[in-house]
């Protein structure tokens, strides 16, 4: 028998809150039997979102009452000394007493990462927790970390990244020795600063699969699985392909808008373009690891819809199964740095 | 009459050479009567590229001996040192002797900037010259800079950044007062670097159009004209830009040739497909000005097709024409920074 896996829901945050969060979670619940879930929050606001469920779905849920929110656009320093019974500390305390096996939330970021490294702290050997986005490319996945959690990272960092992008990208997609690239601006040696070039020594030094620098269009070409950077540069790559993604939709929908007969061609197109949206839609990609704490912590977008909430509990499920955290832990004892 | 306007170009450079950009800049030579140029290389591989063209073409061509070419992957320092007689410094040397009103180069970056910098100097009040990109966004298009020069940037240079960005912007695109946003992984107050936060504020202080921090995202939505980064950052989001619509492109192809049917999509939607391919035709947005710099210097894409280049030299005719450095200096002193 499957071991039944339990998530801690914060299901109050996020954009929407509980009416679009507890659907996602209900979703997953139907697809995934050994789940179980808490959800957390407001029990008399979380409870109607439950009405007329099947008794089985509602067997694996239960509630944990948590009275406060974490705001938004709330300064994560106040979130952490002030909102110690808000939702999201509430989850994440759960995966730390062996309640919860993981957390998920599409709270605010800056908050969601300061609790869970404040709760959880990180592994031994790591400094800084990072969050890891998988990305789409060519023929595949990539998976980019860090994406936003540290502006400024020393090498080691740099390092760290590349042990625990490797892991969870090993995780997910069975890969046995998934290829490791550092985000540079140039695929010289000569290139970057000098934090770059001293990460990319120590990743050439590893028994990990580094296979060098890279610049950020071969992030998409299929021939890196893990790509390394430090959080703002990472940042920066997400939320560029973010934006050019919904320019490029924007043409494509002015494009068959504009005389009546590109009207009747994008009716013809409509199957292949709905086939292609589909399979570059965010929604499929939504849930970052916060990677390097001890636990597993998902981010789902704050606003993601009910799909999107949804595949991110997918993702905390993979990682649960796979013991994420520990994996790290081999794998960083492994490095002779 | 319109004054005659003489571009410099590096005519043995790119990953293509002669054959590529002497045909570009013919057909520029064609639309522009004001334009004449100087191709800098070796007369005997340029001469035969010209045969057959009629006479009053030939008459605003004329050609400058070069015995040296900086290779693609050539250290910039050991370029500068050692190829004194190259395509590239030649053009440069010609624009910094008044011979030539701008110059137009499809070789190595680094080495380009290296030079440029070293013959030409920086204008009065400027640290480091900047490659400023032009970049499709909805409704029009949107000024970044740097993309690629500066790893690292101190606040002054960021603030310089903005100043040039917005003549480049405002002359490109004759808007009056061009919009100025700093990237940011955030647009609350305490996001980002010390660096980023002192830039904030001394663009705040200016008389520039500024409107606070603007995420990746907010490249492509139309609602800024000069985004302002550093380097790396620059350098990633262009990239990133470039990486995902091939990986887009790649995905539409894919899905209209998946099945039979799906083919027979592809072809009815062929119009509106290539219209919108056009629309977003990366070869477009070719020429990236090095500003700061005492002279006009555009660097087009070493892999720039004929088209992809003649648009280069379209950018630096513009930028003689509203005479950008000039132009950088007024705006500059006008600063109370």
């Amino acid at each position: 028998m499957t071991r039944s896996i339990c998530i801690a829901v914060d299901a109050m945050s996020g954009d929407y809150g509980a009416q679009v969060l507890v659907p996602g979670v209900l979703d997953q619940l139907k697809i995934n039997r050994e789940l179980r879930v808490i959800l957390v929050g407001r029990e008399s606001v979380l409870r109607p979102c439950l009405e007329n469920i099947p008794a089985e779905l509602a067997s694996r849920v239960s509630f944990q009452e948590a009275s406060q929110l974490v705001a938004m656009d709330e300064d994560p320093r106040t979130a952490l000394r002030k909102k110690k019974d808000s939702s999201m500390r509430v989850a994440i305390n759960l995966v730390r007493d062996g309640l919860a096996d993981a957390c998920v939330s599409a709270g605010n970021t800056g908050a969601l990462m300061a609790t869970a490294r404040f709760v959880l702290r990180t592994l031994p050997g790591i400094d800084r927790p990072a969050i890891i986005a998988t990305i789409p490319a060519i023929g595949g996945n990539t998976h980019m970390l860090d994406v936003g959690a540290n502006s400024h990272c020393t090498a080691e960092q740099l390092f760290q990244f590349g042990v625990m992008g490797s892991v969870v990208s090993a995780d997910i997609h069975e890969l046995k020795s998934p290829r490791v690239g550092l985000l540079n601006i140039g695929v010289e040696a000569i290139k970057g600063t000098e934090i770059i070039r001293e990460a990319g020594r120590m990743l050439s030094g590893s028994n990990l699969n580094y296979i060098g620098f890279i610049e950020a269009n071969d992030i998409f070409t299929g021939h890196v699985d893990v790509v390394v950077s430090d959080g703002f540069s990472g940042n920066v790559a997400l939320k560029t392909l973010e934006g050019a993604a919904r320019m490029i939709s924007s043409y494509m929908r002015a494009e068959f808008t504009r005389t009546l007969f590109s009207r009747i061609q994008g009716l013809v197109a409509l199957p292949a373009l709905k086939a292609f949206r589909k399979r570059t839609d965010p929604r499929r990609y939504n849930g970052a690891s916060m990677v390097g704490l001890n636990g597993i912590v998902v981010k789902s977008h704050g606003s993601a819809d009910r799909i999107a909430f949804g595949n991110a509990i997918q993702i905390a499920l993979v990682e649960c199964q796979q013991g994420v955290p520990i994996q790290i832990s081999k794998l960083l004892e492994q490095q002779a740095i």
